[in-house]
């Protein structure tokens, strides 16, 4: 092969649950719907599924949680992040990222449209406009029989939540599985799925932190099926950024050098 | 409307030809193919349009000759980069990409697959292999009819060309415009179409400085090609990153106020 | 080439409106709306723009006025039925796929999501959801900077329009230019494109027949803009169907036959 | 739910591979190397796999050996045509198509690009270039850790393959998983993936009958891959065309009727 090998992964799906942990501290109304966190709640919803073995951590982690061993033990990862985006470190940002390309799978939660991670492997503003008036949202599946819609209607409803509206600047997905209707007269690309390197990402866009998200069934089956559609069973080891040089005369054709060059035998190259 | 206003643009598309203009300086070889260095070699081809008005600037301008104000006067940005990646502003960089996302169209060529703004606004390694043998490269149309590809045949041969190899670290593309054979007995997707936000973005190939690339005939035109593809008629003014926090009593529809809230009234929201 | 040849299109773009032309005729409340028939009202729509030039075609026509030579000579076909999708002709059909693999651009417009020439392009059931009840649309942008958007809001209302909603039984679209909220609690995709052979498609959905949606300043708006991005200037002639054999001894690089054979030279191959 | 349930299927994926059965007829070449049908071949490899269950349906077979209960019974269908396409009932195709839609998987062998159902689902002339002359054909993995390229290495090689060049008339993919590299100096895009309705469609490249491709490691990997991906662990019941129409009185949100209408309270709508 002519890049880093790839390893197969376990069955069992290892799941971490990463919470900013931040009103959960800070405001009763968010410690009383989810009294071991949002994390928490979502870990607990996972580990219901036998498939799955959800963990957690937490922004107040040293290295939030997400050490380099960690992550490379973590088949999926979920994210929910708000009020502390700022305070991610840019060093665990870019592990996460690269754990990604080498094939971790990455489920990004309501307001972790603007969570490092996601501005960092989209590459666009990942805005919207917002409202918060707790008011009715329904979701309308738009791919029938996407594993990720696997077992949920045509639509459900939640009868609070914080409004996003479109324009949503995000790159064009490989699928829309969901879009949201808004009580004030909205409409919002709920279930987008991307690939980056080997990475499957899924940005699910319910889940305000003054309302009982976390505890509807259908956000939940759509959280475990987004797990195991995440799920890459391969993982790059070594550096996801090599670019070799190939030597000409290990060429796959025989060939042979003609004209100038810049570089020597078996340099890096310039990055 | 709740976002930035669009302004429209001229229909002489203003391009700007970024290069790197190091090897021209440093290379005999180099200096003797592209006299007037590899930027001027483009402008004065894309300058042959009539619906095209080219300039060019380099690395060794202030701010390399991207100011905020050049970009906001400029529809479409053509950037090659190779010996010097690590020298480009982060700020420049930045600024480059949100000029990307407010419309103006990037024309990634060649090592600018390692180019931090290709980077930054594709979120993958953008690696590959590579080899510096003067191959014969042979580009396929794979879309015929994309208007990128408009008055070439089904394919064509540059003599002498550097390998790039598959796997390609990007995302999967809006299309696959054109795929490379090599004499070596590699395969590279040369023609890759992208939005980012209201830009339009295309990666090109060929054009390794060692060779006479830019003077070749089918090269020029899908140079000129792409640089009407990527003329984008709207540009977004004013902060591309906004996210506006809509008032509950200017719903589109009538709403009131349900359950607990966050947030107070015209907050600008967390980042 | 190994292929047909391309020609180029005239700057003009000629479009036909295409109108089943049956409620015109039978129903008091759509000829009062559309007393020219609503391909007339489109037409005029579009004339309004120096740089389209349509005509109309009905059902009722010879070959429903879609001859082999006037489609040859169609940059832009719109197409609008109801009532009559099953009296269309089947040559006629495969005539307007043939026309779109060779670049002629296809529009379609509401409920010629059951059409035969959307389906015939689609290969999917393009199947939803309705309700006829006068019930107030409100269409958004989420593809914002897209050619079909130019000039218009983030959103704008129709405050009657009969309801379509998700799942849409259609391919995954290049791009999600538009997503509709109704005042019933639906959301449906608006406005898609796809690519078939050299053809530009846009589905797009507000028209039903007895509400005055095409005399809507905005919806003319994305009916023009359509049309402009659905021009392709570039049409393949001769046979689009075309899959030559390739003789060894012409082979671009040398090689020589080796193995069993099942063709003979010149051979058209299987279908 | 507004439209046809779903149901789950089994774990154990229970596949067809349908063959035309001709040239092992009737040409000793094919027949020597696939003593027991090209289907027989591959048959015997998928079963290879505990989670796949494969048996054979041939032309000759009464209705082809796709009555609507066997498909019904299917997860996924592989398809190897070439010299009879034409001989392939309507019917039946109509019927492969709706299965597909209703979440049967679909895997096109080699010269089944010119397959009646995988014209019928693309919706375009699927047409390409071709060279019988036992070259070399060298496959690119462009979508590394995709789950159809597991376990294969950046790029396999088969000696002796038929010749398909580019430009090929499909649409473009949800994922360019493969590329081909020939000796002869063409490209091809030999791993393409497609959702129509619920099922998953890849098509795949290699098999001409008078090489032994099917009894290659790599090729056998990827069908068995294929067959994983393509199962949809869901699959429709009922009409898979369904339109339904909704009465206002059981509107999701309260409307009242508005402005005039066409329809009859539960009326079918017209196709």
């Amino acid at each position: 092969m002519t890049q880093s090998d790839l390893e197969n992964r376990s069955i069992i799906i290892k799941t971490v649950v990463w919470g900013e942990n931040v009103h959960e501290q800070t405001n009763k109304v968010v410690a009383d719907i989810y009294p071991d966190g949002m994390h928490g709640a979502i870990a607990a919803a996972l580990n219901a599924d036998d498939g799955i073995t959800a963990t957690t951590a937490t922004l107040q982690d040293p290295e939030h949680g997400l050490t380099a061993e960690r992550l490379a033990d973590t088949d999926v990862l979920l994210w929910w992040g708000h009020a502390a985006h700022g305070d991610v470190s840019d060093d665990v940002v870019e592990r996460v990222a690269e754990a990604v390309w080498s094939g971790m799978g990455l489920i990004l939660l309501h307001s972790a449209h603007f969570a490092k991670p996601f501005k960092r492997l989209m590459g666009t503003p990942c805005n919207l406009t917002w409202r918060e008036a707790g008011e009715r949202e329904r979701m309308w599946v738009t791919t029938r029989g996407h594993p990720i819609a696997k077992g949920l209607p045509d639509h459900f409803e939640l009868e609070n939540e914080e409004m996003y509206g479109e324009p949503f600047g995000v790159p064009e997905p490989l699928e829309t599985v969901f879009v949201s209707w808004f009580q004030g007269g909205e409409v919002f690309r709920s279930g987008l799925t991307y690939r980056r390197g080997l990475g499957n990402i899924f940005y699910f866009r319910p889940g305000h932190e003054t309302y009982p998200t976390y505890h509807d069934a259908n956000v939940q089956t759509v959280l475990k099926n987004a797990v195991h559609w995440a799920h890459n069973e391969q993982r790059m080891t070594g550096d996801v950024n090599v670019a070799p040089n190939l030597p000409v005369e290990e060429a796959l054709e025989p060939i042979e050098e003609r004209g100038p060059r810049l570089h020597q035998d078996g340099e890096e190259g310039y990055r």
